[in-house]
């Protein structure tokens, strides 16, 4: 940790609170819990961390599929074919063949008018509301919304509105006292990723509706997971035809980098011209490109890994109901378990660790309601010890409650 | 090109402008300029477009490196021991050896303190500005800034200002302007991509630390290309232990994707627990980062390629200077030649698409100075043939000037 520098008027003095926090976290435990490194990945649920084998608990891989033999092999071919990187933008040198195939891809898999493919997830929702909702334009938005959302809507020159998180009747009456000028759309997530909580997507978008606003729904966390063909929490909730934009990632259940934005609206390919974080950047690698579209193949084809994620997810959140441990939401592939306080959550979090298990520790303000969590991830690729393992480490764990004994 | 919603309140009738400029550059040739689809990449300087093989004489591959076999094998190994993606972020899941490689590897080569990885060069900029210049500091901008050092002020808190281009006198005057509170950030690129110009950088340095400023570079298109072992043009003007910050991309010199920010300050290492482009997206892949520290260690132990990208820019700026063709800036990677007006600019793309060479076209707003430009970039890769090549197809094609006639 970097002496920092105390001089007035330095960069560097807006850090001393946060480096003061660190140190108190990192104090815990031979390893800091935001310095962990992989050393090896050993299989899509097992690394090496400080010189031991750990069970991950906390990735974004919901279907596994980052050893996925056809991938892994879809990316060898494309560098082979078409190099290491593209070195330009989608409008200039940018645009292989590779990335016109996934964006059809995308569009026969939802069913859409337009999709567009972005360099990361992140940049995918900057692009999208940053060029959809301009100035004099109003932007509607989930209070727990994920970061890139929130800097999407600075980047816009629209007014941005915060609504109450999953509520229909406070998104009613916030449109209902917007002015009448201006375009409106309605931003809210599938999946949420800290607690685990799905939207009532359904009832928002027919709210956002008849209040005369357009929706887009982020299923960067719910894409592959939700829904009979893996579209994400929209089609499960029945209403994939009616919500007017989705954006996703391919760092998740796609298992590598990049996102979309897909819409029933041909207009969407408008962005293409006028969208800063689409224009002025590089565009995905034709490795990435390539496990992304073979990642929605195996997606749109086949329910198996789907399926094992499910029994996975009710093995882990049985067990921790057994244990005494509820988690925040129902049962899903985002698992959160509320610790009393931080640096209990902290202790935790090490302790877990020491017995070969792998989570996310959340804290705030990177999670809503200021709560300290545990958040654990299921994937498709844990096998059933797997879990077994992961239940096992939290009966001796302080976590602020007390436990039942096994059972 | 989609038909749009023409009702009042649609968040598409702000696109009606750029679609009717869009038609109407398209409208010229068979060709889209800015819907341009390499069907397949022979090399990295050969490609096929619209079923013809054409050199490319516009990407940002300045070494070369695209198809480097230890780059290719590196990113293969990468794929094979680590899988395909991290599925997580930096702090969370998202860390894995090679990262943290890679980091050191920056260091070493910048003889730095700090070394930090990002996703994208696009999120580069926006990770390190927004985060190192807070509420009440200022930044202080060359006016002809990419599109992601704009974006990275609007991300941050701190006010912005902007300076004449490449002028250390204004750059003076509007430090001496400046209220006595808040910390300075001035920021500037080493080498900018539409003009190929490079900035005083030294002089700037001395102006802004006068100033009470630090100051970051954008190395983007310079790293690989300048300097005695490719460290840029703050290194080139002797300047590399003054300046404060180097941001830079993997997605030009070395053939892949991300960014970076180096300091000699260690407490950039801060920005990792504030910094919301860099805390909330998932890590660069394994291959993606195989690739960057492969390209690396080649920038970095050879001055071959570097040798070969000179002596082809020799080649080219001679050669145009003999048409007739003066481009704008002194001989360097990035070539532009100004043409009269929009509409000749299209026509001029056109016609040398249709004799085998593809360059950017770059229209206003994406120009200063709202010139209509052919952009060309020089690749280490290219045969001294390729680029009679592409000289050739200048001697017919109309740039609204004379030319001469071949000597």
């Amino acid at each position: 940790m970097p002496e920092l520098a105390v001089t007035p008027n330095s960069l560097f003095s807006k850090f001393s609170d946060v480096r003061k926090r660190v140190e108190r976290i990192d104090a815990f435990g031979d390893v800091r819990p935001f310095g962990v490194v992989f050393e090896e990945l050993l299989s899509p649920t097992r690394a090496m961390v400080d010189g031991r084998e750990v069970v991950l608990a906390g990735t974004n891989n919901y279907l596994g599929l980052s050893y996925d033999e056809t991938c892994v092999a879809a990316a060898k071919t494309a560098l082979d074919q078409h190099g290491t990187a593209t070195t330009g933008s989608r409008l200039a040198n940018g645009t292989y063949s590779e990335h016109v195939r996934l964006e059809e891809e995308l569009k026969d898999y939802f069913d859409a008018s337009s999709a567009i493919v972005f360099t990361t997830g992140y940049q995918s929702n900057l692009a999208a509301i940053g060029a959809l909702a301009g100035k004099g334009d109003h932007l509607i938005i989930d209070t727990d919304s994920h970061a890139c959302i929130y800097d999407g809507c600075r980047l816009s020159d629209a007014e941005t509105h915060v609504f109450r998180h999953n509520s229909p009747e406070n998104l009613e009456r916030r449109l209902a006292r917007l002015p009448e000028t201006g375009a409106r759309l309605v931003v809210i997530e599938g999946l949420y990723s800290m607690f685990g909580d799905v939207a009532p997507v359904a009832e928002l978008t027919e709210v956002a509706h008849k209040g005369n606003a357009m929706i887009l729904v982020d299923e960067a966390h719910s894409v592959g997971c939700y829904g009979y063909k893996g579209h994400g929490v929209s089609a499960a909730q029945g209403v994939l035809d009616k919500v007017d934009f989705i954006t996703g990632t391919f760092s998740k259940s796609f298992a590598s980098i990049g996102g979309f934005c897909v819409s029933r609206h041909p207009e969407l390919e408008m962005i293409r011209f006028t969208s800063r974080p689409y224009l002025f950047t590089a565009s995905g690698s034709p490795a990435n490109v390539a496990v992304a579209r073979q990642a929605l193949d195996i997606i749109a084809k086949s329910g198996a890994n789907r399926a094992n994620l499910w029994a996975r997810v009710r093995q882990l959140y049985d067990g921790l109901l057994s244990l005494g441990l509820t988690p925040l939401s129902p049962p899903g592939p985002i698992v959160a378990v509320e610790i009393s306080d931080e640096l209990t959550a902290v202790r935790a979090w090490n302790d877990l660790l020491n017995q070969g298990v792998y989570l996310n520790l959340a804290l705030p303000p990177a999670t809503p309601q200021s709560k300290s969590l545990l958040r654990l991830s299921v994937s498709a690729a844990h096998s059933e010890d797997e879990i077994k393992k992961i239940l096992d480490a939290f009966r001796v764990v302080p976590t602020g409650k007390t436990l039942r004994t096994a059972s």
